[in-house]
């Protein structure tokens, strides 16, 4: 069974607004089983709004438009749906009675325009609204079932999960269930290289990559009746993925590399600490995202100026002095001193080049030096990061958590 | 003159992300004056895409497309549209020699896949991608043209700013300009209040409000042939604006909070630390996250712990055990400390309850107090935000810099 979705509005042709609805619906079909080809979005135009919807219907069994049920005059989805499928208009008195009371209610004036609001396709299924005054509804004519619902989210969302997910789930004989494996360290290309058997060959459950921000991630989507089904049919080919790629897989679905790394340091009881340069404050910020982190974060030093750096962490001034405060010697010494200070169980710092400019000592924008401590060994890694600023950064803030992760996992 | 913008990924049809690349294209072209009739969402499958492309192009006079440019098999939309168009595929060395570059500078291995991402469509105009492996281009045939971008939006946005904006500039007679205000301190709703009458009145240039996290935006857009005639329209308006709304408009465009403070501490020849406990660090990462922060801060700590506030910002351990951590008096003695360790010219301290979970003394999730110290002063405020963890952190953050703000005003 195949759907499409059309999106009506000016504000979505001129970018005023994201087209949160066609999201929504997407992962409700695809919740569903329902296969999604096309996404569309067309203005309040008879026209080209008639020619989307009888595209739609000749390639789709089912279609779904969001918005134009408003009350003005250019709100035409409805009437235009109608009439592209041949369907007269008739007033549904029991929706004009819902939306008479939804005006007491809100202690609105109610005008004259809302009675269209009322004014439905005939014989359609009609879907009350309880978080506004336009009703959706469903027609099923000649094979096919087209869906209209209103366009703001709080109502859409609502009355799709009150009347027209039930509907469909009568319609769909098995749902979709999907689970992500969270991958770093690893490029796109080169778990695609690794799995592409896999990939290619998997039908049910698939197996798809996406590149998020510095990680991948993996979708299992197994088609089945229920969870306990989808299961069975999702476990063997995760046990094949996480054989493939090892520990490059560090979490599922919901994890951040953050979460992940706080969870293995209170497993381990140990505490982290961060001396910061160039991230100014990232890594302290990452881990405190994470709720529950004070029982593994107690204090973190954001040492912006080499004096700081001299006074609070004690690197030597012959240190900046000779190497710059962009150095192997400089990461490795804020390392060490931040373990002193704070007396946690391992360190990591991060100096380096940020950009828009290279520093004073020529070093180019991306240099990065991450430095690690604990009781027994101090190192330090160089990295040459692309991209701007903020992305500098967020890499050197991730590159540091999977140095972390990868010293937890052998510790 | 029309364009009409198809998003290639199924993703984006599982409704896995949002399709914010449609959103920042129509923005962009709106901008331009150029009409969207049309946005399509569709897979990575080709005789789809390639029915889609002849469609759009035989709508419209300029197709652009996101997505589909990665090194992997289902990758398609380049290789698509240049046999929609009746071109043919050409190896492109400079693209193939720059995608060698960046592996060598990020130190990662280059996958023979990689190579796929150099191959261009004969004769384009080749758009460099400076973010990312996957070029973009611009293909001009028989009146027509087609322009593929690639689909993550830190690569798409910078790739059509820097050259897709610029060329289509050249072909479109009348653009629309935009100046946007940013507001703190005041919600949308008092906004509108105060601006109404203009708002309502306005035709060219016009004032739309746009709600974004903690502040509010006013965008002024006038239709004009240049630059110059745009400015002569925007100027008078912004001028009325800014006498209604005074000091709540804190800058224009691309400022954001941080960046404004910054530049006031830098005209005042000031340095800020922070001293931070339920934000973790992310009052220290946003102003580094502003270039050339260093010369307005150098250090910041981030004290989670009971006993670091005491060790290191000098807390009386009484204080503590009598008020708790999240306390007025705690709040102001993290914020003397932070001056005295630092000897910056003000410090702005921040403890609270960020949640999930009320803390150990039970003070509710959302409280927080943010202390304030310079030379001559110490004084605190007390806040009680709504939202998740997250947005808590988010609000306390941009609460602090508003405070900093308004002092460096009166300073």
């Amino acid at each position: 069974m195949t759907a499409e979705i059309i999106a009506v509005g000016t504000e979505l042709l001129l970018g005023d607004i994201l087209n949160t609805d066609a999201q929504f619906l997407a992962q409700q079909l695809s919740r569903l089983g329902i296969n999604v080809f096309y996404q569309t979005v067309v203005g309040d135009n008879e026209k080209r709004l008639t020619d989307t919807i009888k595209t739609a219907l000749s390639r789709a069994d089912i279609v779904i438009t969001s918005g134009g049920l408003g009350p003005t005059h250019d709100d035409i989805t409805k009437e235009t749906l109608a009439s592209a499928m041949g369907v007269g208009l008739k007033l549904h008195e029991p929706s004009l009675q819902k939306i008479e009371d939804y005006f007491k209610r809100t202690g609105r004036v109610m005008s004259k325009t809302n009675v269209k609001q009322a004014i439905m396709p005939e014989g359609c299924i009609v879907l009350e609204n309880n978080n506004g005054t336009a009703p959706g509804g469903i027609i099923e004519k000649d094979g096919k079932v087209a869906i209209f619902l209103p366009g703001p989210p709080n109502e859409i969302v609502p009355m799709f999960n009150e009347s027209v997910f039930p509907y469909l789930c009568q319609k769909s004989d098995s749902m979709l269930f999907s689970k992500t494996l969270r991958i770093i360290g690893i490029g796109e290309s080169s778990v695609e290289e690794k799995l592409s058997e896999l990939m290619k060959s998997s039908t049910n459950p698939t197996v798809a990559p996406y590149a998020k921000q510095s990680e991948v991630t993996l979708r299992i989507t197994a088609k089945a009746k229920d969870e306990n089904e989808a299961k069975k049919l999702i476990d063997p080919v995760e046990k094949k993925i996480r054989c493939e790629l090892g520990d490059a897989v560090y979490g599922t679905d919901n994890d951040t590399i953050y979460s992940v790394v706080c969870d293995m340091l209170k497993q381990k009881n140990m505490r982290v600490s961060f001396a910061e340069s160039c991230t100014g404050g990232l890594l302290a910020q990452s881990i405190t995202s994470v709720s529950g982190a004070s029982n593994v974060f107690s204090q973190s030093f954001v040492m912006y100026s080499n004096d700081a750096k001299h006074r609070l962490l004690g690197v030597s001034e012959e240190t900046l002095e000779k190497y710059g405060a962009v150095s192997e010697d400089v990461a490795m010494q804020m390392a060490k001193g931040a373990l002193d200070v704070s007396g946690a169980d391992v360190t990591i710092s991060v100096t380096g080049v940020a950009g828009p400019d290279s520093d004073e000592n020529g070093n180019p924008v991306g240099l990065v030096y991450i430095g690690f401590a604990d009781k027994e060994n101090v190192s330090v890694k160089e990295f040459n990061f692309t991209g701007n600023r903020e992305k500098i950064r967020m890499r050197a803030c991730v590159s540091a958590y999977t140095m972390l992760r990868e010293y937890l996992l052998n510790k």
